[in-house]
């Protein structure tokens, strides 16, 4: 399928040069799964754009326009993705915003991600990205467009022997995988890493933060090293559209897919059907 | 005067919503001051662009063609901006670029900025910004399109009472102005931040590097606090469409311009004809 895109509303392929989101990556993203036809977590992306826009001091757009234009993409979707994206508009030259931001929408409805089943089934390869994190409180936790840290980290590896890479901070703390949030497991309690200083605070982490206690999994924000994550019974990884990944091999360590994992995947599975596992 | 811009060589004012310029801020700009029809310092600029490019290992354009690009902006222009992007061109979803990225070449014309004569003659007030930078040597020195900390702290005033704001990195050393570089002098001796960590290494920060030991003034790039600056004999700024600026007001402190900002101006003058004081 070749991506479809709303601007403003209307759909369009192309945007002017002149946007804030391009000149300066001045705004935010959200990457939403489509379910039969429907976004079934809009509400969670849509408090975290209310938290990046207050921080990036730009106007939120109302929800139900941005619902209404997120439903419009999703209509007739079996199951897809839709990245939205949220800029502080069309503005002149220099990191001035205009006096009244008109903050640009756009929707890009995606093909679903073709991950084989045996990511969730055995779990993923992980390697340790060289790129590391800059700490900036001003920036961390939110989605926004400043994502250079992620694409060359990213693009460490090709291929397909790595599904995803790990991410430190300048300090050498664990922070987050290149598009996902990472977890460790030991003596039944889930472990990541804060996101005050760096790194997104992932939706799919605020459901695990909110769900793993309902299943009697204690969690824990902490600092993380690379020396506990090898030292760890699981290690898992989330986002919205992966929902859990279990990470079966990290530098010279190996992992089993644990029962902490499969208790929080048929958790999620219930109404947020990633993969038929 | 209504910007004009050149994509890939071709006259539009709209661009592809997949560029991965706009969605992840892959990419590198450029700001290019035009006299009488010629960018007169293009190799300075291509340099650097040379060194971004080799940094995010995406491909550098052929120096001929961009020129010839950037020439047909400036032909007919007394006095003008242009703004010159690359970023890794269009891409799908997702942060790993494409196997052969094709560059996206971008070159904007604008207005030259309409900068009181004043700022040139007096100085200017710079203000102390909240908003910190992150260090990540990763991105450091570069200029790259992720500005979401420039854009921060710029607009952390509005109106005239400043023309610029200084930033300080997250432990608290001077860095740069939000557009600028800065100098402070004392005993005749000029000293930079560093720009390894954090900040742009500017084209005329470059510039005044290599000029100022030929009119005997020595320069030196280290760690600077806010006290340094508080306590300088003068305080300089320097970009590629201002020259330089001396600082006349800052905090609680009052500053006059000097004879190492009057000397190192009148030498830029010579071939660069930002000002005419």
């Amino acid at each position: 399928m070749s991506p479809r895109c709303w601007i403003n509303g209307v759909e369009q392929l192309d945007i002017t040069v002149a946007d804030r989101g391009l000149q300066y990556g001045d705004g935010l993203f959200e990457t939403l799964a489509v379910f039969d036809g429907q976004c079934p977590r809009f509400q969670d992306h849509y408090q975290r754009l209310r938290a990046g826009c207050d921080r990036l001091g730009i106007p939120l757009p109302d929800e139900t326009l941005l619902l209404q234009e997120v439903a419009q993409a999703a209509k007739g979707q079996d199951k897809a993705v839709i990245k939205l994206i949220l800029t502080s508009g069309v503005g002149g030259r220099g990191y001035t915003r205009p006096v009244n931001p008109q903050v640009t929408r756009i929707v890009m409805l995606h093909a679903w991600p073709d991950y084989p089943l045996a990511y969730w089934q055995n779990g993923i390869a992980m390697m340790l990205c060289q790129t590391r994190l800059g700490c900036n409180p001003a920036l961390a936790g939110i989605k926004h467009l400043n994502r250079l840290e992620q694409v060359l980290a990213r693009n460490e590896w090709q291929g397909n022997d790595y599904a995803e890479g790990l991410m430190c901070d300048t300090d050498g703390n664990v922070i987050e995988g290149t598009m996902s949030n990472v977890y460790l497991v030991r003596d039944n309690t889930l472990y990541t890493p804060t996101t005050d200083h760096s790194g997104v605070a992932g939706v799919m982490r605020h459901w695990i933060l909110d769900n793993a206690p309902k299943l009697n999994i204690d969690i824990v924000e902490t600092a993380i090293s690379v020396e506990d994550i090898k030292q760890a019974d699981e290690v898992i990884l989330s986002n919205s559209l992966i929902g859990l990944w279990p990470v079966k091999a990290f530098e010279t360590c190996e992992f089993q897919p644990g029962p902490v994992y499969w208790a929080l995947l048929k958790h999620l599975l219930k109404d947020y059907p990633v993969v038929d596992v």
